[in-house]
């Protein structure tokens, strides 16, 4: 039985501020279930990966909205899913999250993923992107020198500021969080790019690690004064955990207040916390627990619920970083509705908060802080 | 509909072993909001100040006990509040929230709050001090030699002693909790003082951040046997918050261990399940949530049943660390009942707990604790 | 009222994987008072262990199951356990705990405690050993040489091997997890024990805590194969808490990554969460929230709960880390089923979980996912 903030809950159309493609076609299940873990190790000899929150969430929630009367084990769903046709079931799902605009991630898995004019064709939100630095320099690095890369740089990221919505760091995975917050100079960003650049030529994947780069990557972006989003917090096994607690950020967090730019931390879990604090005392931080919402499913409630707890309700923000499978775009959403409106009640039933409260929190989390922060995209 | 727990714990008078003064006189809307924000920034753009747990709380409870009969919105309160005397609006927050003892942080706000004279007019409960010893140091400094700075300390110190309930440090603050653990040597306390007095002469703010000297302070405070509190955890930008983690204070507490004073860490979110630890092991160490309380609203009692976890329920205590707007005085008590009352009552509910298991503990929390570790106020 | 979901957790026979042996003989007050706290310290001043969860817990819980009517207080239930011969309340208290097998970890507190034999005739569960590192290591000093010492580990572990359900490392109380995560050369090894001999023969204790030391053991214990437990997160005050958080050990995870041994991270409060993230990404990385049931009483279901939120439920498994008193062994039991039962109702409530979904969880965590790990007792 609903209660009428969980109905209006129900209802609200989000924008889902982070999030990537879901796949591009067909997959094999073996394909599928990979992408329902951050591990890119194989399973625990005995194990599935049907038997984690994520797992189970699938299971329980998304055959009612595909029409899978009847599935109700991983292998019927396996089964049944294999019979839908891909623009159908990610039509169905992505109707079905109540998302009317998606700012897209594109620096990832871009053959297995819908480019972004083919998730237009299957979604009826609005579809932006956010171009991910890292990806960036990628590219640049096999047309420029040492010397014109840090211009190539600037160069590039003034041509696509029109287009996008904002940028994405991934600095968490390629150094940690505990780098020199200043802004490097240009000597040194000359000596790191030949260095790397050497490094490729020698036959080194042409992935950027130097943290020098990487800053170099920050503060260009910061110079746009477009929202910079920051990968915080847990993700695959590249990761150190501790290394990417955003409260480790805090000096370079101050450098940066005056560029304009708002500082977009994903995910944090678990260190929600610390970004809550961030976000309230510095007025260009603001944080989502996007990721960590699908992979604990039933239990994304107490996650959500303390992601709001520190941080004036201005600075939250909702994603889903759905990577992939369809269910993810449509989960992310399903379940930050039931922890939101669950926690909003408790709110109400036991903290002196007006049903009104509520819903304008829910509403400023689901959408409005997005809107204020990205602006409306360009026609 | 309360349960009977709600209503004894309700009643219960109790100690604020750590508040500031409430404000002095009356205050322009601009002030009032600064003061319910641990930031010193402007607010972000678009956003407000009452869109926080604590403007939500303010709204929504302080105007019954105010007698603000139809005030719902922000505009609403800020324009009654304006019309109430500060006496009077004092007296009536201060008194609704049943303390009937404030251990007073004389240390910051001079200007803007009562004085403990005062404060001591416009509430029943006994008023006492607590002095900051970053405060003192700057005041001697100006008196005194490199030479002689150590011994005005420990002069002063034992000077106030009989007059205080405790020491406050804000080292947390100044330079964070990663120092060295070990007494620093009388001649590294001169030097360190000569070179403080040569930045004041210089032109320097007199604000004391080296941390020979803030250890040298903390020291002296323990040799006077009296509860030394030190600020833990979350606060305003200044602070770098991993290094605020009462946990990196170990080495230090095994220092101190002997000394006979209590270290009450104040505050503590995010890292109180850490000083939770610490009060369980160290036999010397208390702690509170106190700011968090206030700033988690309707979500606090989360925060207050996580305090309630590892630490025996003799060495948790109450504090609303409220600063200025009365307000906060009394929020902080009513949140505070509220959690606890829930806290306790889910394990009546679940846990195999009595009415008298889960009143006994509330009696410790909300003051016999901090009547044991503090005494009576000096007649 | 319990639901049926809560009757089913209750009949479910459990492994509990770390554990240590009761109490051998009658134990005087304050002998089993000191056994109610983590604290190696006198109290605190005007304080009772009592006055805590676990205090609480025993007080409310343990009467009833060793048919103690009318036992309400502290000093009543110190005055009728005297009464009662060691062997039967033991047998009371384990059996009624519902473990069908125990891993007792032999390394601490010979003399205080049954050995597995005596353990055996008061339990009608199996009994298998885990052994610990650093005892094995402190035993072989005193017979060995500094160049004979890595082979006598070696070659000792590859005994016991056939014998033992797994080993276990205290390097979190020795050094912390901010260890070199790379195995030492044999030279290393070899000068480290000529150090520590030196050392013991100069007098020392011979408590082994060099870091070169303790990793040649962890090396040799993953060498073999067999699970290695490691003490994670909160201890005794030995323990620098924020050395013992297991993200330190993401580096020596990789480097053991295909050893073939399962590592297992006990206890982790604080950082439970911290480990559900590495049981998430890594697939040889299993956790438990052990001591912390016991610690957290009436407040362990949402300590429980929280373990069950990243981490796959393949990879948590139950312990009570019970040691002395054998109320520890059954209040672990019975404070996992209430707060595993709970937190699974409400997924089941709030979640879209079946009652299926439920029990096949606890039933993971409960005893399959340890029966996976450590296999079979061998005959």
């Amino acid at each position: 039985m609903s209660t009428d903030l969980e109905r209006e809950v129900e209802e609200l159309a989000l924008i889902d501020h982070h999030v990537h493609g879901p796949l591009a076609g067909q997959t094999d299940d073996a394909t599928f279930q990979n992408l329902l873990t951050e591990s890119d190790r194989p399973l625990a000899h005995g194990t599935s990966v049907f038997h984690s929150h994520l797992g189970m969430a699938i299971i329980n929630e998304c055959p009612e909205v595909l029409g899978l009367d009847g599935v109700r084990t991983p292998a019927d769903y396996l089964r049944a899913r294999r019979d839908l046709p891909v623009a159908e079931l990610t039509r169905t799902l992505l109707d079905a999250s109540g998302v009317d605009e998606w700012l897209v991630d594109t620096g990832l898995g871009e053959s297995l993923l819908m480019d972004l004019p083919t998730m237009s064709t299957v979604t009826r939100g609005s579809v932006r992107e956010i171009a991910r630095l890292e990806t960036i320099a990628e590219k640049l690095v096999t047309t420029t020198t040492a010397t014109g890369l840090h211009d190539a740089v600037i160069g590039h990221l003034d041509d696509l500021a029109p287009m996008v919505a904002g940028w994405k760091s991934v600095i968490a995975y390629r150094h940690g969080f505990d780098f020199d917050p200043t802004r490097p100079s240009r000597s040194d960003v000359i000596t790191a790019a030949g260095r790397w650049m050497r490094a490729i030529e020698s036959g080194a994947s042409p992935r950027v690690s130097d943290p020098v780069l990487l800053r170099m990557l920050l503060f260009a972006a910061c110079d746009t004064g477009l929202p910079v989003q920051l990968h915080a917090g847990y993700g695959d096994p590249d990761l150190d955990l501790h290394r990417s607690n955003p409260a480790l950020l805090v000096d370079w967090l101050r450098e940066v207040e005056s560029s304009g730019s708002d500082i977009m931390l994903l995910h944090c879990y678990p260190y929600h916390r610390e970004a809550g604090y961030l976000a309230h005392v510095f007025p260009h931080v603001y944080f989502d627990v996007g990721l960590a919402i699908n992979y604990t499913g039933a239990a994304s409630t107490r996650v959500i619920a303390e992601s709001m707890e520190l941080a004036p309700f201005t600075k939250v923000l909702y994603s889903s970083d759905a990577y992939g499978p369809p269910e993810l775009h449509y989960l992310g959403a399903q379940l930050w509705r039931r922890g939101t409106a669950r926690t909003l009640q408790s709110w109400i039933d036991d903290g002196g908060w007006s049903e009104n409260d509520a819903l304008r929190v829910a509403r400023l989390i689901g959408r409005e802080n997005a809107r204020r922060v990205y602006g409306e995209a360009h026609e």
